[in-house]
């Protein structure tokens, strides 16, 4: 089972978030490209970390909104998704090569990826994107999505996903944010959870009723919920105590 | 004798220059890549229109400054011009990847062009950008230059640049934009200056004299000249016609 | 009858519209505050225009989105879109002071207009900008909308508005732009619309059918249809030989 | 003597500092205008805490430079200065209507107020966006340098500044950040420094040597050294332990 965690979401002389910390406990790390967050010294810091850590580093492109940090969704056609998820890869490949490291997957950031979740033009926009850039790189999507199926029609290897610290419906999706409840805080929760999502491939719905079944190649851990690097450890440690291998995903 | 023209300078709903005009005459085009001008959509197109039309694709960084279209010079640090200028090289790259193309040189733009031939630091840091991302692109600079200096330390290929339509002085410097006569717009006149440059190695300088030494290996003609198309295609056509050989710089 | 235009949709080294000619043919400038257009020295030259030919001076705020153009709806919030505007307002109002005109009216630009037609929160935000600013300001909106309706409720004086050059439905929506015969590009034509809806508040609709009300204090004429000065005079010839008083909106 | 701290310096999701301790210290506001730092929705925050607090509010305006924090010279023209600088200015003040509060002065941030300081140009252009503003607004500048010497020649009142945390040398000006010695982080050092300026006028260089003249109306804490809140309470408890009325600038 892969880790992921968002990374590099400082700008200028703001801060990001625990990076190295959360870093540690994840195998994956999902880098902000300069749109939502991540300027150019940033990156470049960020995948330094992340080869000195021996992390999978990912490509994480969002919508062009730095002041709403990529939360918000946008009237974009597919080619301005398709064109600015393109120039993301590319820069933050820049850095890849710079410091001798090979990007290894893509995860659309905030609302970039809940729209895309939904709309097939934009789901497609992405997966093209990802194909004109590199079609050996992973492609992270909810289960049950069409992102996913513009991914597997697109001929990219999808990397299915699930949420240690999000809590989710019946029907698959998850409980917004603002929502009660839709944060796992407590680290044991999200760690158990976690170890039935990779042992069983069930979730247990927020709004009641029997586990539901979710395929996930990688688990998310957020960056940005409180105490995340013990929610982050506690998953990592309580998976490798299941005798699930933590690993990235592989070539 | 290459011939570079500047390209892609659109940004969002304002429009560019002549780009397939001057594209016609030139053989390598600098193409903006989002600080300074060229949206991802932008971008796009002409990376596209450079493949349609076979001509080198090259990338023109510039400061972060988009208000200002690059032409202010900025109190950078080298590692702010070195991690800016990857960010751009990669993110051009993505839409030569998408295109099936290769990024042949890189050419500064604007301020950062010009505060690289005289400041060490920003001259290096920019070669350092390069050498980071691919050590087989050519390096644009003005001969006599610290920027040219830069590219050569770096193990860079350097492309000696002169100026069709661009008066200099007898010190080597350009005169600067704004001087009366900085601008050269007669097509012929500028078309002879290239001729001697590529010829017999010389300019006239502007302030008297004899003709001072000017090693290129490529000639640029600016898209943003009144008549811009015509100076460009005189160029070309005065070349031929002197004989000289006008194809894109080596592999 | 009023005749409202947009301008000073400049940014930087890329110019913007027929501005003088668009505003001799009209009473009231809308003029864009730097979101989506119009940077200080574009807004100080608009104001500047504006008080020479003694045009009436009102903001068109947008969406933060400059590569997009405000074109693109975004989900912001109210409290977002509230102090988008109000920072826009002031923005331009320094100008206005600077060059010793008052502000008279505000109209939304693009996406964040078309949104506030329809969406109660966004309409409200919008008016409550402008209350915060300046109650005595003009507030367009058109006529039959959430946003009129947002602007009564909060107390301004919300000026109808129609478009010369803009076919509409039966049901009082704009042809969206994009469709066929969405612009009304003959100057005549559009001319002999103005005339109706001033004298007979009455519009024919694209779909066929009776003509349908509209009241209308101001037509905008847009900037960037071809031929756009034609039409715009086309438009005030039209509306004095039929005897309507072209005036700015009251004080 | 009045205290005033730069406030507002948040962006979108990323934290400002700690602005209400800092406020209860001081008794003027430096609040972020958008171009260094302060979206507007941090505009609104930020008045709305000097309103409650009843602290003066002024503006802070800076280059345009998100990504550097508004710290990096550049070589913007007199005019892109002047209308850069009122356009912050009109910005701010739409919150301050909003608020109900009247906007007292202006003070430089970071590197435009470093230029303005050495540069006439850039000095002039920042006081004449100020009289075009509002001719009764306080103008912060050193004292003995051309930023004070322009604002009275265009008839501004100049709040002459001291800085109770920054180190300056025997010539007037300060110890670069960076310097070692630059920042003094001791409140009760700080705190002594700030009560001879205020009563003695004289402030003892880094560089050796007898205390200088420095005249102050205005004493500076910054916000972002380490215990910044400490080092103002420290600044405010001595003032007024050593007989000094700590009030914001008249009317």
């Amino acid at each position: 089972m892969d880790i992921n965690v968002d990374m590099g979401e400082a700008f200028g002389a703001w801060p990001g978030g625990p990076d190295e910390a959360m870093l540690r406990a994840a195998t994956s790390a999902n880098v902000a490209c300069g749109f939502h967050a991540g300027d150019p010294r940033t990156m470049a810091r960020t995948v330094d970390l992340c080869r000195r850590l021996g992390r999978n580093v990912g490509a994480h492109p969002s919508y062009p909104d730095l002041v709403g940090f990529g939360r918000r969704a946008m009237a974009a056609t597919p080619e301005e998704v398709r064109t600015d998820v393109l120039y993301q890869l590319g820069a933050l490949d820049a850095f890849c090569r710079g410091a001798g490291v090979r990007m290894r997957h893509v995860k659309g950031h905030g609302a970039i990826y809940n729209v895309a979740v939904k709309d097939a033009p934009t789901a497609r926009a992405m997966a093209e994107a990802v194909v004109a850039f590199d079609k050996t790189l992973w492609f992270f999507a909810l289960p049950g999505t069409l992102l996913g199926e513009a991914g597997q029609a697109a001929g990219l290897r999808v990397a299915w996903e699930a949420f240690a610290d999000r809590a989710v419906r019946r029907d698959g999706t998850l409980v917004p944010r603002g929502q009660p409840g839709a944060l796992i805080t407590d680290p044991e929760t999200a760690a158990a959870r976690a170890v039935r999502i990779a042992r069983e491939g069930v979730v247990v719905p927020a709004d009641g009723g029997e586990p539901i079944p979710w395929r996930a190649d990688t688990i998310c851990v957020h960056s940005d919920t409180p105490g995340a690097p013990e929610i982050a450890a506690a998953v990592r440690r309580a998976l490798e105590a299941a005798g699930v291998e933590v690993r990235p995903l592989g070539e």
